[in-house]
């Protein structure tokens, strides 16, 4: 075993003169997905000098990502105003690149019986959620990293040790096996569920930790694009401007439209029914019992082929507190708040930390040079603060939506709730907010999204007494009392 | 680094003829603490092969006592029904050994102020739980065990990975540095709060998880015992039947009696006030302002001493769930429930899981020899079933206990509510139990006392506000209502 000292290269492209002999400051991003590229674009641009270390090969280059581990996550993702807003502040037209590729979807369909179809909008002003190719998103994100010449990128490189208080890192180079070392002023970590930093931190502070398992697990399904009459063309097979849901109870099905005319289909359902299916003619049977017509849209050849072979996720939350350690450290996106992945804000939430922990030292002024330390303690001690709340809240939140969207949103009460809802939304549009437009269509904050639902929900209900307590007084009065007085 | 593979020693002494060309079982347990060596007593009993592996050096050799790190932890404990009951169960007067050392105590002693004092039985028939040292514990437990001659013990063994399919145990030997493997057909994992096992677990199962630490941390001292007037014997300066509480609302003092005359305290507070005693003089005047009997007890020059010497110890709650893999593995104690000790049912809790394991392994009529694999994956996996849910409960308990303890136990409404409960328990001794009473005085289900003591409470409840309206009609009746009439 070696160990090869990194010495930092002095490309400062952005120094100001009055500050030209201070050092400027070093950050470590580790996890180069999704959040760890968005971070270490808003910090290239603060002018830090970043380093970003990701465990996989280079995902731009083909060959790599099908052995990268990328095809074990989810190909495609909900994006949302939150995402939009922060892929939009850096002024580098990010959010007009991914929206190009994306595919509107204004609602959710319902598939309830064999050929029954229900639309349910998201918003009451045709507000849309966006289905984006993770590849894709990521691919974007990485070249426009590159452009910067303060970043510096590191692939295969596995996190082994961090001492924080030093700002030491070691890493195991996966291309030749060595250790290798390198200091940063500040690391931040975004390096997913299984966060080697978070679990590195656990260590030297008193960190509240809770993990949590659902029982179901999922396996990804895709619907091939339909050819056309003509033959040398594609389209979509169902309605692409839609999120579908197969709901049923215990388990259900959901599918994503791909810009290349493909749906990509979760199923989510409890280990045993994974496990009661065996044979190929097991699998035939349940999903003729339970999804006749999603049979016909995906063939059974291709089902028979995917169900068996690709990998069965397991799904889980995750909560803690602190993210941060001193002005060292701090942790962001599914390291700090890892969530089941129905309400579609996972990767929102994740951009979203990048956006405040941006905004924060913006109020802390916080610059590339190493003057300030104790503001930097400050402002990511208000990032714990501030954020922890807001992850728990979405956190309860995706957990409770994991029963709406496999039961009641067939339910007949759910459906008049939700179109007075939308209705009184239409009425006042600033006044009464359903929650799934103040989580997906505004950036307010998760924990006050919840608490106005709360309030708006204890007026709807006396409202919704009163009003009915009032139509039966009335008909009583008219149609009954007065029979039987005279 | 070097690997020392250890051949299994074949001195089964209780061979039984019919199986005797049937392997015997091997079980390692990993943590000589009081769960590690309970567990290896009943295992030795039942005639399994045991191995124990702890970190630490013999306890019972007094030089290693004070850098074995045993110090580290509270010094004695409440022992109570649940701890008894399995200690007496192996039938080697292991309970009578305990009990002679122990010193009995009837109920909590509240210091409300300077010089006021309140006793609060436990029970209402007299019942006691036990003051007892761990050290004294631990070495009875330790002499018990190695009078079995299927039981090895090997002292500073530190886990450091397990291959659990494998039955395969790695150590680091800390006498001489070196790597050790050993191999099991089943490994206990009695490691602690910060179980290895446990750890290695959560690598290859989905297992759900939380650890909650609390603000306050503790910090023990100690009253020495009072010189009498003769001077040459020593007595207790205060009551020693009785844990005396000093609470404070947002901290508190308490102290536990020991056999040599002396009491060992426990101040619970938060961190930021044990932050702003920097010199002795805000320490007097901190204890002056809040505990002024106190100083008196313990005297100046010895809590200075004490107070700025002694480690500062975090407190927290560990729950997870599930405690076992397979056929292989099964971890308790600590390393399965972590609680606050403010039930004093940690160790008591711990043993209890040794004593269920062991009724479990009855009832699937499990054998020390290798022949019923699927039996004992059906035995653990009920161990899981069973206990998870008796653990949270009595770790919500515990917490719940913390603001009783340092706050509630002064309001005149809890008195006036426990001298009613304790009065309902004495008329009606079955129908009626009180919380603490099923909980220390008893060896019911956790899970089971709190549903009791909820419906208990709802029919206590109903019946108070029934009798109060009653009352409250019939004064209103006799002296207002009739007067207005006539």
């Amino acid at each position: 075993m070696s160990f090869h000292i990194h010495h930092r290269n002095n490309n400062n492209t952005t120094t100001q003169p009055s500050l030209s002999d201070v050092p400027k400051r070093y950050v470590a991003i580790i996890g180069g997905g999704l959040v760890g590229t968005l971070a270490t674009l808003y910090f290239a641009q603060r002018g830090w000098d970043v380093n970003l270390f990701e465990l996989r090969k280079d995902p731009r280059i083909p060959e790599n990502s099908e052995n990268s581990g990328i095809f074990q996550r989810s190909i495609n993702l909900a994006l949302s105003v939150r995402g939009l807003s922060a892929l939009s502040k850096p002024n580098l037209d990010l959010e007009k690149i991914v929206l190009e590729s994306a595919i509107p979807m204004k609602g959710r369909m319902i598939h309830i019986g064999k050929d029954k179809l229900s639309s349910q909008p998201y918003g009451s002003f045709g507000e849309n959620i966006y289905s984006v190719e993770r590849n894709f998103l990521l691919e974007s994100l990485f070249n426009t990293v590159e452009s910067f010449n303060n970043v510096k990128i590191y692939f295969q490189h596995q996190l082994k040790r961090c001492d924080f208080d030093k700002g030491l890192l070691e890493f195991e180079n996966k291309e030749d096996g060595k250790l290798v070392q390198y200091t940063a002023d500040l690391i931040i970590g975004a390096d997913g569920v299984h966060s080697t930093v978070r679990r590195q931190l656990m260590r030297i502070i008193n960190m509240n930790y809770q993990q949590e398992y659902i029982p179901h697990i999922y396996c990804e399904l895709t619907i091939p694009p339909k050819v056309t009459e003509k033959g040398n063309e594609t389209e979509f097979i169902m309605d692409s401007n839609h999120l579908h849901i197969w709901p049923r109870h215990s388990f259900m099905l959901i599918a994503l439209p791909n810009k290349n005319k493909s749906f990509t289909c979760t199923l989510f359902m409890p280990h045993e029914n994974f496990d009661s299916i065996k044979t190929e003619d097991d699998l035939i049977t349940f999903f003729q019992c339970n999804f006749p017509d999603f049979i016909q849209l995906i063939g059974e050849q291709q089902l028979k082929k995917e169900f068996f072979h690709n990998p069965k996720g397991s799904l889980l939350s995750i909560k803690c507190k602190p993210y941060h350690y001193r002005n060292r450290a701090i942790f962001i996106g599914d390291a700090a708040h890892c969530m089941v992945p129905f309400y579609g804000q996972g990767m929102n939430c994740g951009f979203q930390d990048v956006e405040l922990l941006d905004s924060i030292f913006d109020k802390y002024n916080i610059t590339s040079f190493r003057s300030d330390d104790d503001k930097l303690n400050l402002a990511l001690e208000e990032f714990t603060n501030i954020r922890q709340p807001d992850s728990v809240a979405i956190c309860d939140l995706a957990m409770y939506n994991y029963i709406e969207m496999r039961s009641r949103v067939t339910s007949p009460l759910y459906l008049i709730r939700k179109k007075v809802e939308d209705w009184l939304h239409w009425l006042f549009p600033r006044r009464f907010v359903p929650l799934y437009t103040m989580i997906s269509f505004s950036t307010m904050r998760y924990s006050d999204a919840i608490q106005r639902w709360k309030r708006q929900r204890r007026i709807f209900n006396v409202t919704w007494i009163t009003v009915s307590t009032g139509i039966a007084i009335s008909v009583f009065w008219r149609y009954y009392y007065r029979r039987l007085r005279w």
